[in-house]
């Protein structure tokens, strides 16, 4: 098998630009009276054009009939084996916030939530406080609670989401989550899975018994849940990896994040995607690598919502000209993981991929959708070898070999 | 994953015939105004035919976008896993020129090379000098170089080139190339990569200092340039692996140097592809497997020249018959790897194949192309799967499990 390493030696540099536009949660599933899945029914002549220009296929996000998270799904379309790479969603949070995090970090997500006076969780979000109750909440527990010499960080994300990062030499974060994922429950205790993570685990347990203090007076927020704890590790850029200088562009906090620990300059504050697409206009000259994430068509297919994701796709090939007019090298547009509105969540089902480049070999696909694409020249593929597939066809890798 | 000791394991000996038909860079990619890749382009009605009566699919030489070398895309081809098994420039050179290498072998490419006053290098090719030229420096180098206790072999391969090997106990290869790939600059000392490389990196360092001496006084080849060190290794043999008495046929010395240094039997003194042709009929009572290698493909895809590769292709077709009239129990029609004539070189693309045999499952391709071929009931797969599939289609592996 093709080793990150060996991957990594073959990258050669050049002035090639390569474009991925991400539409998150893409694939879908027919649902019947629609006459075909969210791809299938949307008028896209644009992508449909790019298509028949391109070579198709389709792609498995980590493996056949596994569902993803944002997480691995992204690491494994930036080349990162998803596997080998997972992260605590945590960090995620965290670096969603551009919280400068280090290696001496520990870091879970935090759900405010409400408990009964026995104790029992009755509202896993707080009722969904609003983010400025979340800041002062935030504030109160950082300002009274103190663990020895370990560094406490609390910092609020969004409503009733909120990152915990434990600073200190010797912390480990391999600890079972606290939220028993139900109402009527009790809390669970934080379980270290292994002995290096015990005295982190005992750290986590006073800080949640301070916690429960210092908010016993909320009326809402009176309790915590942490979930996906990890340490924070270091991931080799892209551009240390395969030489690219890269920019996110991306409205949400999460993709961001994730461009952020794979060293990508990220743009703030923009608000849609008209911004996003003017966004990679300007800055195109400045960068090799852009990753233009869509976020909408995930939220649409979340909702459970057909028509509506299939107007985010509609308008999305509306703006497709933006991208193709700066005759990028190599562009991809594909999806991170499918999001069915039939099934209403993240799913297992491959997506469709084009990629287009003056070296890529055009084959018979005349449409970009999940159908189509299974004729197409890429074949059937984990999404993890994208961008070995990619760097090529930008002329950035050299030969494997006498 | 399959491992080569259990596929080595089901192997079952039978009088079955195997041809393999490698049309060296026989993938390509359309250019514009000639209506499709070299393959689409070239009317090749018995190809065709055979594609038609066979199961037909794309192999990736190495991996999904890596530009493979011959020596890897060679090596899965015969069944070898093309990272475990990748061999250094030298040691292809050497065994193209049938120089007898043995365990204690450390080898690299010599390229003659001009230098300035100073030193810097003013020709990586020594002006291309003559054959007959190369052979007197070599015996000049070979007369006058003392290392020691250590073998000093200089070996002429053609104009420029030439092997060197080093013979002794403990030398290690791990060794950085002096060619430093440009003009202007000076030759590179030999790094060694590792500390048990390091004996050998001095023994090559005091052997440049006296060809340097030694070749003060010529015009054009005052220098020398190393790359692609390895030590020897000895790879188990097509017999010993899978029972395979193997026979190549080839015209250009570096195939004929992988097929020695996998066991086969190497037909010397072939001039061109009617030679190959015949000498595969000569010679089909004495063997069970035949690699014919057509070489042509390859060199007008270098060239650029499009049309010339078709025309190649064209050529072999029309002498296909010579091979069908022998009714082979398997007959593969496939390359080592793409050199499209857009690219001008060595590529990534995966390769059309035909595997023909009484057993094989003909699906609905009807045509000889890397875009036909997608449809094939092969699919699209690693070129190290192909040597298991052939076994099978020739009745020579047995069942795993019970």
């Amino acid at each position: 098998m093709l080793s990150p390493d060996l991957l990594e030696k073959l990258v050669i540099k050049n002035d090639t630009k390569i474009v991925y536009l991400i539409l998150d949660g893409v694939g879908g599933l027919e649902v019947e009276g629609k006459g075909g899945t969210e791809l299938q029914v949307a008028h896209t002549p644009n992508l449909d054009e790019l298509a028949k220009n391109s070579i198709c296929g389709l792609l498995d996000p980590v493996a056949p009939g596994i569902t993803p998270g944002s997480g691995p799904s992204h690491f494994a379309l930036f080349g990162y084996d998803p596997f080998e790479s997972n992260i605590g969603r945590g960090i995620l949070e965290a670096s969603g916030i551009a919280f400068p995090l280090t290696p001496r970090d520990v870091v879970a997500r935090i759900n405010y939530a409400t408990i009964d006076k026995e104790g029992r969780i009755i509202d896993r979000r707080a009722g969904r406080i609003t983010t400025s109750e979340n800041n002062r909440i935030c504030a109160k527990l950082r300002e009274n609670i103190r663990l020895g010499n370990t560094g406490v960080f609390v910092e609020p994300v969004k409503e009733y989401r909120a990152v915990l990062v434990l600073r200190g030499d010797g912390l480990e974060g391999d600890i079972e989550d606290t939220d028993p994922q139900k109402v009527g429950l009790f809390p669970l205790e934080p379980k270290a899975n292994n002995p290096e993570s015990k005295a982190t685990a005992k750290l986590v347990s006073d800080f949640l018994s301070q916690a429960k203090s210092i908010l016993a007076d909320e009326k809402k927020a009176n309790m915590i849940l942490l979930r996906g704890f990890a340490r924070h590790r270091v991931y080799p850029s892209l551009e240390t990896r395969f030489g690219l200088k890269s920019l996110a562009i991306a409205t949400y906090p999460m993709y961001k994040g994730i461009a952020r620990l794979l060293g990508m300059t990220v743009l703030p504050s923009l608000e849609d995607i008209n911004d996003e697409f003017k966004a990679l206009k300007d800055q195109y000259n400045n960068y090799d690598f852009f990753y233009l994430h869509i976020k909408q068509t995930d939220s649409r297919g979340e909702d459970g919502d057909f028509d509506a994701k299939v107007k985010v796709i509609e308008d999305v090939d509306g703006l497709l000209h933006q991208i193709t007019e700066l005759n990028p090298d190599v562009l991809v547009v594909t999806g991170d993981h499918s999001t069915p509105a039939k099934w209403g969540g993240h799913s297992w089902h491959p997506l469709p991929v084009i990629l287009n480049s003056r070296f890529c070999r055009v084959d018979q696909v005349t449409r970009f959708d999940e159908i189509s694409c299974i004729q197409g020249g890429l074949g059937r593929q984990p999404t993890v070898n994208l961008m070995t597939i990619v760097l090529a066809n930008a002329g950035r890798l050299g030969k494997f070999g006498a």
